[in-house]
């Protein structure tokens, strides 16, 4: 029998509308037209204001004839234009690239040719860089610059005057612009690169839906009330800042930006402002305890991802005001999706064991529907015994819509209805998982198999050792074993015997590095160990 | 040219789930099992319990045959029960039909045919009146009974034996059950009865996609952190609780049930559990108030709905330690999904402005994507003016698949892409609504519009009148001119021209009711006043 559920109980325009975050900013300009939205340096940007020059921008956009699904780049530093790039680009149709500031020109070309860049608002920070990209691309964008006044004037000015500027755009623009709903919530908001540690870097398609849904997330992870204030360490170039920039709309919270992440400003934004969350990897902890030490008068939420928290980092930051959560993701899963949801009664915890705990990635996002560790060869759950490795994967409304034009790596990363993270895991008995390895990055010694994380993290604890990288290494007898990479800490010193004493001291006798190599560590321009590169030495 | 981004970038089980409020309980289970979900009186059930409760109740519904779309009525009081059916019934792929305990039989009978009810899970309280209403209706459901530890035993024990026991029930059942998610997010997963106050009920069908984002869109109205401990003084069966059932496994909060809302044990749950929000008519603002004055430690949030509230009892909240927030909605928009947004810089206002303010129904709720006062003739919004009525509309994903198997009253509700609530409203500048009447209840008197709800507000304010209720009167001379009926405080004493010129000094002449008559006033049994039968009486 039909289900009397389904009969003449269809959707239409009055109880079905495209899920989308631009409608937090419309409700929010509505409701709290004066509430501060945006500070930057001395300026300050009420809701309404950020409203109109989101819908100016988007007028514009539209004007150059860009509508839905263009290509608008945005190679911005944390920055109101960045924000604006957020709310505008998708308002007019457009889906929003947004670019590392870090990158070098080719890579950007490449990026810019790959999403058919029909527009590039560029900060005049990277006008240069820029320049140099667009040399190498193949599409033309039309260049805006975005004159940043809290951007010292240099010796890019001359150079610059030649192009839009991005005020002068945005002026022209009609602030009371009907701005473009999406089709569809599966309509794309944004494409974020992944940066390519292993070959080309794929372009990642998010969707209105998904942005929705992971900005409300980031509320309940960070337990976010009404008029909370955010400072911007985090790049908003990473995975669209976590979906911050519209988490923020959703509760009418005010934005600070920062274009630089050093430990004056931060602490005199957390100040003067009333922080009360921000984000970043462990560096900017490192960052924020560097120099003379400061304490909170409030409680401030930190969100950490990328590696788990140290110890010693964890008690700082505590003793600072801050409370730090540990967060993970990747920007396949709009930056994170899963949390170290933390317990009550850990607190009373002995600050070791607190580490131990914070040290695990967690379990998944309210938005994500599911999230577990599985043998890859039989798509079936490890057990959660906290041992037995695993590829970590995703299922839920905020895993993205695919990679753009690349059929072969979506249908790879989406293979049997799981999102692929290539991350390996263990699960606890808790249900909570930890990062164990990239699984290209496993050591197989002898038929066991290897974290290098696991080592990296021993060669961490020594006092001697500021950077430590462990691949695998060719072995006739063992087929492969550990090879480590060193860099010493400023003014201290360390002999490679030393160093393996030391991990036999904390590990079994297979997983000690067989080879303790002294060297600059190399990375890619966003920070992120290239292992590729160290496994290219040590081949025979 | 096609939109790149929609090709070869569709939706899969990967990133793509139905959205559903089930699985918030799912998740809260598995990360904080032993976090209590539920306070009754001695018991309290823990996450882990209430999941596997909620699967067992399910695992028995699936093994009495019934699945996807087939109905489940619940006539049951604030208990876990209640609490249970929310996750359980849908978990079986049904949908639940919440029923107003203070229904008499006749009515109950025609809910229960008209929603084919296959199973009936009744409080022994009111096991009597269940009886007589299936002596009434054609279906025959499976009547299961909740004998609640909370609930003295009665005269009904011995009829009660005779049917099957919902604990007994529920422990057969498989606290592993695969539990069925929705085929579509815009499956049904309950369906609510108007109350009637003009000819026969109908049939609200809510859907898992809207329950979803109005259970969230609780939290961001209440502001609601992790933990928070919810105290159950609105009935369940009205608009599902307004999703508040859903809401707190999002944030892992606390049930605190209660069986009757009277005044010693809401102040002992108050303090016993550290509530932090609860929600009521304004009559529960009263019974709270009333007796012994006690004052709470920490603050604690209100949620009010029905009517605006009174400036003395907004103060005398205030004092005692409440804050109150003022939301308006209906049974065709999941509960509430309107409210009164308060702005920070009101607190500093003397009390009748403040109570001005919060005596109007606001704006819409997150996770509404429109709300607007509409002239119904042109579909053009009225003038922000503070003055001019019109009807209030809405538009967005928490409003209703439609009324079950009433094709005519859903295309009617539906009109014009728009959900048509029947009430009037004016739009303040500030975008804030507030409603002057149900569009039938206007009085139009020589051409003028009279809002009943206003003379009612001022007959109120007269110490001496306890209930007020205003219809419209056939008169030779003005079409119409306003009738009052009063019902006195107790103790208390007004005539017909004392009101009259208490009336003339608080709105323009032709406002002032040309009538008043002293009489008990009828009321539904949910308590909502029958103005049908009011005007009956002032017919010619």
């Amino acid at each position: 029998m039909a289900n009397p559920y389904n009969t003449g109980l269809d959707r239409n325009p009055a109880n079905y509308q495209p899920l989308t975050p631009l409608g937090f900013l419309a409700r929010t300009a509505a409701n709290y037209p004066n509430a501060t939205a945006i500070i930057h340096g001395e300026l300050k940007i009420s809701y309404q204001a950020f409203y109109n020059r989101s819908r100016q921008l988007a007028s514009q956009l539209a004007k150059q004839g860009l509508g839905r699904g263009d290509t608008v780049s945005a190679l911005l530093a944390n920055t109101p234009a960045m924000l604006e790039c957020h709310y505008g680009v998708p308002m007019a149709g457009a889906v929003l690239h947004s670019i590392n500031t870090r990158l070098e020109a080719a890579t950007i070309a490449y990026q810019l040719d790959h999403a058919e860049a029909k527009v590039m608002i560029v900060d005049q920070e990277f006008l240069s860089v820029a320049l140099d990209a667009l040399q190498i691309a193949t599409v033309s964008p039309t260049l805006i610059v975005y004159r940043d006044p809290e951007w010292a004037t240099s010796s890019e000015e001359g150079a610059a005057t030649q192009y839009p500027d991005y005020e002068a755009f945005v002026a022209q623009g009609d602030p009371s612009f009907s701005w473009l709903m999406p089709d569809d919530e599966w309509d794309a908001i944004s494409i974020n690169y992944t940066s390519g540690t292993t070959g080309n870097p794929k372009g990642v398609v998010c969707h209105h839906r998904g942005a929705y849904l992971l900005a409300l997330g980031n509320v309940f992870t960070a337990d976010m009330p009404k008029y909370s204030v955010y400072l911007w360490t985090l790049p908003m170039f990473h995975c669209n800042g976590w979906c911050f920039p519209w988490t923020m709309s959703a509760i009418c919270g005010t934005h600070v930006c920062l274009r630089q992440v050093r430990e004056v400003p931060i602490w005199q934004a957390l100040h003067e402002h009333k922080v009360t969350h921000l984000c970043g990897a462990p560096i900017v902890m490192d960052i924020i305890l560097s120099g003379t030490h400061r304490v909170l008068p409030d409680k401030v939420a930190f969100f950490t991802a990328a590696a788990p928290p140290p110890e010693r980092t964890l008690a700082n930051m505590q003793q600072a005001g801050f409370e730090v959560t540990h967060l993970y993701g990747l920007a396949e899963v709009y930056g994170p999706a899963v949390v170290n949801e933390w317990h009550r009664e850990w607190d009373d915890l002995p600050g070791d064991q607190q580490a131990r705990l914070k040290a695990r990635q967690g379990v998944r996002y309210l938005p994500l529907e599911n999230l577990d560790v599985f043998a890859p060869a039989t798509m079936m759950p490890v057990p959660a015994d906290g041992k037995t490795l695993g590829e970590v994967m995703f299922r839920g409304n905020v895993v993205m819509k695919g990679y753009f034009k690349n059929p072969d790596a979506t249908a790879l990363a989406f293979e049997g209805g799981w999102f692929h993270s290539g991350d390996l895991a263990v699960k606890h008995p808790d249900g909570y998982i930890q990062l164990k390895d990239r699984s290209k990055d496993i050591i197989i010694s002898g038929g066991e198999n290897i974290s290098s994380i696991e080592i990296e993290d021993v060669l961490y604890k020594h006092t001697a050792v500021a950077v430590a990288a462990v691949v695998a290494c060719p072995d006739e007898k063992w087929g492969e074993v550990p090879y480590a990479f060193v860099e010493c800490a400023d003014g201290q010193n360390v002999s490679e015997d030393e160093l393996k004493a030391w991990c036999s001291q904390h590990m079994a006798g297979f997983k000690v590095p067989k080879h303790v190599a002294f060297t600059a560590i190399p990375r890619t321009p966003t920070g992120k160990i290239q292992k590729f590169q160290l496994r290219n030495k040590v081949k025979p």
